[in-house]
């Protein structure tokens, strides 16, 4: 089987914005197929990763939407799906097309456009992806979140500081991209005194609600050469479930769905951990930066808080995690995020990625539905 | 590449029900299951197709769920929508999931839970796929089929009767499936007699609102060796879209997605029209059969409507179409209707459809999302 490629990578300004996910789409669509030099014809299959545009804008249909707005009719589209994870799914059934040889050039978009929406109403839809039972007694992600945090610091003996160094580092990562919702440096001080939502976690431990899209180009590697001197390839892709019911895990500090996922990806690709480079994690809490960089063995269990501590995961430590500044900084439109993790690792496998730039030849994604209820992991390499 | 084989096959009780799309989804998971004769925990992928469960039930990550019902952890999962042809583009994602070795079990379920909704409640959902223009002029899908079919009529100097004839024959084939959500025959005078809904069309040229799943396992041709003896193989699909706004189609009587989906499937299969022995077509209207028995070349155009009144496409003419009931008798829940096309076609050609029963050993299935805004065409074989 020929191996899958990555030809071109865009995302839109993250933040608050002023238009509806199917024109955001459309931007980040279009600038995606100037970035591969591909005419909007060439595109076989169009994927757009979104979880929600019916609930947060009474839009449905989108996939054929941006089919008529990029003038890709007649390429055959659908809308992929998995709740937070859904940019990465978006990556798994693109590369699956083509792969499969279904298409030979696969356009995918993520995006969501949510802050037109109160916090209460966004954080309700979102909550509808738990069980009816935790969600019918108040349970939302910000409190499996919280509690999670609260075994992890006790279980493992770490200082609550060091959930606070994950939002500083990020969002100082978050400084050097221009597209990031916070473009702003926190300190440690700031995180630890801002208020609480669910104890110990604090407002900065958690991610914005974000309108914003990013996309992605695939292709054979035999079509790559066609358009490009440089490109990367998908060398790995796994994406697993855990237990649905969040209290029915053996132990809440571990998320099944990275460490299945994860070994998916590591398998394929032949690489293991100690290849990884540069990473994008899912902090849309500071707690699951821990668990996943422990989860896709970086480090030991319980250990990823002193990698933290000790700069390892800082831009210029030894496994830089989050240099777009992660959900955290940059934002985190659902449908979009998975996709611009991607299109960070890209930019830093192809040397665009500016001030930011880490040296990596093979990068990392996880991108995590519901409270790990589905994880993908991905990696990316140089050709 | 391997064949992709299909193993299993089911379909619930459409109709209204009294259960959320989350329990009709299991209960087709487990009839499948059970019908594969495979372990849950030998699913490696899990796909729900489904349009539209935050906007009918708030209620979503129904993939995780699923998974969790069905004791597939830790699957990885993901919900495919492409609107009304969410259930065949499962089918497509299905197909990519073990063509491309990403996954040697695939179990599809497809569904959805709309009864609980008004009529005019369920058709805000569905128009909501539509343009924003069209739809805030409120030209929802059933206007453009009564259009169509006025445009039709005129054009090619075809009776009103044989619109109805769709009907009556759809009708009389349902009542033979004791899962068809109508099991009674209808007479023209009653089809054309029945209350205008949107000129000429009346209300028995239009699908009911329906709750219902069905659900189909894939995997490779080796592995299905292993589970069966009978089986299908999944020979030919193909998906495309048209404008999304319907006013811009130069020919509003030829659906482009029917035309270039089924060239796709035509020609992945190395099968011709002229080779399929039984079909099932989207007669969510029942203007939209004759379209599609046009433009998937079964019949030349302005000519579908010759071959109803010919008795051609009756249960026992030269081309079965819709064997089932159809979308007319049997119900269109929309994410579960190109699933359930499928197991019909898988019935026909494993001989297990009993009373329906055909001579086939090609098979072809046309699911139309929206107006042919976007159109999966598959082609199943006896193996």
């Amino acid at each position: 089987m020929e191996n899958v490629a990555i030809i071109g990578a865009s995302m839109t300004q993250f933040g608050q914005r002023d238009s509806w996910v199917r024109e955001l789409l459309a931007e980040a669509g279009t600038a995606c197929l100037d970035d591969a030099g591909v005419a909007p014809d060439a595109v076989e299959h169009l994927y757009v990763s979104n979880m929600a545009s019916g609930e947060f804008e009474g839009q449905t249909g989108v996939p054929n939407a941006l089919a008529h707005d990029l003038s890709a009719v007649p390429a055959y589209t659908a809308r992929i799906d998995q709740t937070s994870s859904s940019g990465s799914a978006g990556v798994y059934h693109a590369w699956q097309s083509v792969a499969s040889g279904s298409s030979d050039m696969t356009l995918l978009v993520g995006g969501e456009k949510m802050t037109h929406k109160t916090t209460a109403e966004a954080t309700d839809v979102i909550a509808s992806l738990t069980h009816p039972v935790e969600y019918k007694q108040g349970v939302t992600l910000p409190s499996f979140a919280g509690l999670t945090a609260r075994l992890y610091l006790d279980t493992y003996d770490a200082p609550r500081e060091s959930l606070g160094k994950v939002a500083v580092k990020n969002h100082k990562n978050g400084v050097d991209n221009p597209k990031a919702q916070f473009q702003k440096e926190v300190d440690l001080e700031t995180v630890l005194e801002s208020p609480i939502v669910a104890d110990p976690l604090r407002l900065y431990d958690f991610c914005p609600i974000t309108d914003g899209s990013a996309a992605l180009m695939f292709c054979p590697e035999s079509v790559a050469k066609e358009y490009a001197d440089d490109y990367v390839l998908v060398s790995g892709v796994g994406g697993a479930t855990d237990t649905h019911v969040v209290h029915e895990r053996a132990d809440p500090t571990t998320m099944r769905g990275v460490v299945e996922s994860s070994d998916q990806a590591y398998e394929m690709s032949g690489y293991g951990p100690d290849d990884i480079d540069v990473a994008e994690l899912h902090d849309m809490f500071t707690i699951l930066e821990f668990l996943q960089s422990e989860d896709l063995g970086f480090f030991e269990k319980g250990e990823g808080w002193k990698a933290v501590e000790e700069g390892v995961t800082d831009r210029d430590g030894e496994l830089p995690i989050n240099t777009s500044g992660g959900l955290k900084s940059k934002g985190h439109p659902l449908g979009a995020s998975g996709v611009a993790q991607a299109v960070e690792i890209y930019e830093q496998l192809q040397g665009e990625a500016g001030p930011r730039q880490v040296d990596a030849e093979v990068g990392l994604t996880c991108n995590v539905g519901g409270f790990g209820n589905c994880v993908i992991t991905t990696i990316l390499e140089q050709a």
